[in-house]
């Protein structure tokens, strides 16, 4: 095993735990609620957004305790994202993360709300005293409006909202880079943001920081397509071959400009946490991952 | 038109420029996605819930102008649970305020999608410096927490999962109570109260303004149950007598006994909120509003 591997290894346990204690402190819920809920959170995703906010967070110095509830809220939020898509009125998906979906073990009334939810209790979770009690409400405050924005509509639901519209339609190079900026790269970047504003970053640092976490989120969603175009289910993890009628970077730019892309931003993510020094390491080697994971 | 009559319309006319000055706060949304959610926030709802924040604030003698966004942001989450409810795999509604429903306008996609948007972009607003900066930090964070648990699987969405799994079964009175506290009492207890909050309520005054919602919430959910009963579709501006398989108070309790508990509720609401005096007339006024709407 790897050092980075066996660092995902310790930062998945760990926010695993919190995850959990998130889940403990839920007092009056439906059975079959928490049942959607925790299936999909607890099903062996790669926990890359808060990982790669803790990673930025450490990077800087400081410690990510204080930083664990709002990772977990954010893998809260892709996790209803995920629910969503799959919808047989959006994605029509069964297979996620080696699993039966949401809406085929639940059912399609509960996968909505258990979406819902977790949506919703990512927010609560964030201004939850028990959780965030050692962070000022100021910087809260900040990072919920971070997040807020790079999950709505100006963000990951817009992004949505253009890849369901432009399904099965010519599209173009202009439309297949706003689906990613917006339905992936925002919400990655935003972890890496609120990873460097735990991490008390300096103005000028969270600039290099953000230039980082778009490079590392344009990279995961067309290595996303390139998956999807040559990857095999078993290792996948969800169906493929199914973006066919979908705009992805493959059809507008061909794989092999697409694989030059990738290996582009993660070059440049790389430079971007230079000023790093040695501490630059992990987020180096995240990078790397994203853009070879699967391939 | 009474006193009443044109305080609602004065209020409803000052959350709808309000809500307009939010939905001019998005820059780059797909125009399908504010389409869909104007559709349903510009719909001629009753606006009860922000109403009731700000009717609440100005009873403690404090201006309800900091208050706005929040109100509107109750709305915003009002407004998302309709559409989610209506969905074919929900409540399967065709009609809602008298105008089709959002997945028949838009689709079932987009209707998700608006709902999911409306939810985020309701905590988007709170945290928003540019609509709360009057407003401490330590006070945006209790309110999203008020907000957030009312709205989440311990509230709303907890509610509704329990509407939807009893719907067609034996059902008891403990579960109609269930759904009426956490479908539709829980956000409009947290309309009250955070109506309370940014008037600067005292702790004691909290509790006699928490009772008061309680009530008048409990009250909302039995007079909707009595207008699906007996009422008619144009007045109501939604599908009637679609609720014979669903677990409502009617079924529970009886018509009669339904009717008497609306009004016990009206008659405790007013007395919880005597301590106000010569201020708790409106207060009072939109509990008899509630307990009567329609009928």
């Amino acid at each position: 095993m790897t050092d980075l591997q066996s660092y995902l290894k310790e930062k998945r346990l760990l926010i695993d735990n919190t995850l959990r204690e998130i889940f403990a402190s839920f007092k009056d819920i439906p059975g079959i609620l928490r049942d959607s809920m925790e299936y999909m959170v607890f099903s062996n995703g790669k926990k890359i957004r808060p990982i790669l906010a803790i990673a930025t967070c450490e990077s800087l110095g400081k410690p990510a305790d204080k930083l664990l509830p709002f990772a977990c809220a954010i893998e809260m939020i892709h996790t209803y994202s995920l629910i969503h898509d799959d919808l047989p009125s959006i994605d029509n998906d069964d297979l996620r993360r080696g699993r039966p979906t949401c809406h085929k073990v639940f059912g399609e009334a509960i996968a909505v709300l258990a979406g819902d939810a977790l949506l919703t209790e990512a927010f609560r979770v964030m201004s939850d005293k028990r959780f965030t009690e050692m962070v000022s409400p100021r910087i809260v405050q900040k990072i919920i409006f971070e997040i807020a924005h790079a999950a709505g509509a100006e963000g990951m639901v817009g992004g949505q909202v253009v890849d369901v519209i432009y399904n099965g339609q010519t599209g173009s190079k202009a439309v297949v880079n706003y689906i990613h900026a917006h339905k992936t790269c925002a919400l990655i970047t935003a972890s890496v943001r609120v990873g460097a504003m735990i991490g008390e970053a300096k103005s000028k640092e969270l600039r290099y920081l953000t230039r980082y976490g778009e490079c590392v989120g344009r990279a995961f969603q067309i290595v996303d397509d390139i998956l999807d175009y040559e990857g095999d289910e078993k290792v996948v993890g969800k169906r493929v071959r199914k973006d066919k009628e979908k705009q992805t970077y493959i059809k507008h730019y061909g794989l092999a400009n697409s694989k030059e892309e990738v290996a582009k931003l993660v070059e440049e993510a790389k430079r971007s946490v230079q000023f790093l020094g040695e501490r630059s390491e992990i987020l180096k080697e995240l990078a790397t991952y994203i853009g070879t994971r699967n391939l």
